[in-house]
């Protein structure tokens, strides 16, 4: 079994609670509030712009040239991906230009990209990517199930259609066997903590959607 | 008025609330209990142990050779306090061996520390440090609001002393000069990054105390 | 005059320099021989393969989606240039499987890609993306002024073609502006760093001509 | 055998070459000439600037208690050295404020530091500490075989004692347990990427001995 065949296993308890988030069953109804998605849209759009950071990190440490390519073409396209947020998206869905002026990302959206950009600052590489593989591999799982679900016409198909995208299934594919891979190599001690890094990066994203749907600002 | 005098007036709301804290009014009265403490402590030791690796790489960035030795010499303490935790308050309050070893950072402790080296990672030196000063600058405020007003003999009388000590309260001050040497000659766009950095590490530091005395754990 | 436009009459000399070689003369010639052409496609794969991981920082470290996105871009391009030299021009010009198994960079290339790397590690930014650009300006020289004096047919045709392209010239210009950007808030003693890391990978770049030429190795 | 048992026999042909360095040998007859002294302490004390930064960067990563404070307290010694230096070694050899002012890390100078600065940016902490090691144990080695040598009284008394001093074996001895330590449970992989390390540092130590005797400048 590999790395990820055994971690994607372990993780399943924390997996079937995303997919009964109020929050995806909302959007695959087309019943989440408006309010609801522009607060969750522009905390993706804050995620993404950290997220692309983390990226390039990962693209600077990468053994092989496959990494380096693979990793630096993610951190251009969650630029790329940021972009069409506050071109497209943010007019969809009445995003103003005020409310992205004051947005601020929430403790547990600052919490999650703050993470991974640890492991990058302070861990091994493959401590790094291990923590950045959920954010493609849940997501994808998120799309391909909601997908066929999802009632139409629905107000998110074009948020849907981004993550049930086969080109997004064949990334996550590509960044999976780079995880992989670094495991099969790893030491131990060093698997143990890749295990770590991606269930604690797949609670964030449990703690991402909670956080969206309840509009979880600063106590302070 | 100096950087530091400037964000230490304006974030002046969080440090009311922080010293008004239940956590530290119990504390300074004796009657904070045991299991709170205990909870806290294992906490701290491990804060301290990533916040020595992002005063390593302020040590590593940092202009001046005084801000090496500074930064070099605090990472070091960091690991010194952190063993003396291990060595002496976990035996006096009963920390078993299994608590450390079960022990894993709450979601406030973690979202701290990474934020910490998320500035390490991708924000500028001057940033970096700014986030690290609110630890200093609100433990030495801490510790010396408490040590005049704790009950004596005081189950807490070793760290309230810790943090009302002269010396720390010197190293503070080093600090605190570091930051506002950086700040001093910082364009706009960075000292305006530095406060927000400021701000985001002493709402943690409110955040730290308030989930400590609630012992907050990872919802998922 | 901006940073740029100072600091690129400050290296006239050094640019003089580099367009005397002889390395670049018999190549324009199409004489340069065979042997020498390879030792230097070989140490700028090795090169292009460190180049990329710092560029990759630089986008980690960008604070604009625009410096995020050229800056991953330009990691990406770097590989796939790498990869290209390996599939194409290799062939080309004879350079072996076994040349590359037991290549290795030459003090000259180490050098330079370490100071690089070195400015990513401890310095700022700005710092990281003046030392970043002669790579771009330098090479965008050469190729334009090798290429209307290059004899035709020549066997470097493909090679002057890459640099003389209006697409790299357009990648130039925009790495130019960003620094010309950074430069334009930065604090005085910031500016002069930039200067000096400017200067220091021009001078690695005449360095690294002359080593090709020379095929400099290891004294020891 | 263990790792460093290993590779310090496999580099012994570069030991034996840098203990017959004409600048040791005329450092312990005490007739190395002043100006060769002054251009070596003076790039020394700008390699240790940069170690300081690099012993930092480790201690950033260093997994256990033990790694992050033995490189932190290095980091600071490194730092206290460089002064040390500048306070008394520059009056003894009269360096003087002008040569200091003047003074810019050689190409070898400033290619040991890089190297090592880029195993930090862009390599495992193993990698890392392998390239630390050789500055330690080479001076160590240094040390001892030129301390019972030397003349007496010899104007460098001062520099042969540090480096012959047991607290520096010690510390030596230390980070050498460090790195087998990890050797020991890396993979294959990263234990020859360890070696590679290890071997290069090691010859840009010959490289910084050979480039003081001659005082070797920029080519342009």
């Amino acid at each position: 079994m590999s790395f990820y065949e055994a971690i994607w296993e372990e993780v399943a308890p924390v997996r079937r609670a995303i997919l009964a988030q109020p929050f995806l069953a909302e959007l695959a109804a087309g019943s989440l509030p408006a309010a609801t998605f522009q607060h969750y849209i522009l905390q993706d759009s804050l995620y993404l712009a950290e997220y692309s950071r983390v990226l390039a990190i990962a693209a600077a440490r990468a053994p092989s040239a496959a990494g380096r390519l693979e990793f630096s073409d993610g951190a251009k396209v969650a630029v790329q991906v940021e972009e069409i947020l506050h071109q497209s998206f943010f007019g969809r869905f009445h995003v103003t230009p005020a409310m992205v002026a004051t947005s601020e990302p929430s403790p547990v959206c600052l919490g999650y990209t703050s993470y991974l950009a640890s492991l990058a600052a302070t861990r091994s590489y493959e401590e790094l990517i291990a923590g950045i593989l959920p954010c493609f591999s849940v997501y994808w799982e998120v799309g391909c199930k909601i997908k066929p679900i999802a009632v139409s016409p629905n107000p998110y198909d074009a948020w849907i259609d981004t993550y049930a995208d086969p080109g997004f299934g064949e990334a996550t594919d590509r960044v999976r066997m780079l995880v992989d891979e670094a495991a099969s190599v790893a030491s131990p001690g060093i698997r143990a903590a890749m295990a770590k890094a991606f269930r604690t990066a797949t609670r964030y994203e449990w703690m991402f959607w909670d956080s969206a749907y309840h509009q979880v600002g600063w106590p302070i």
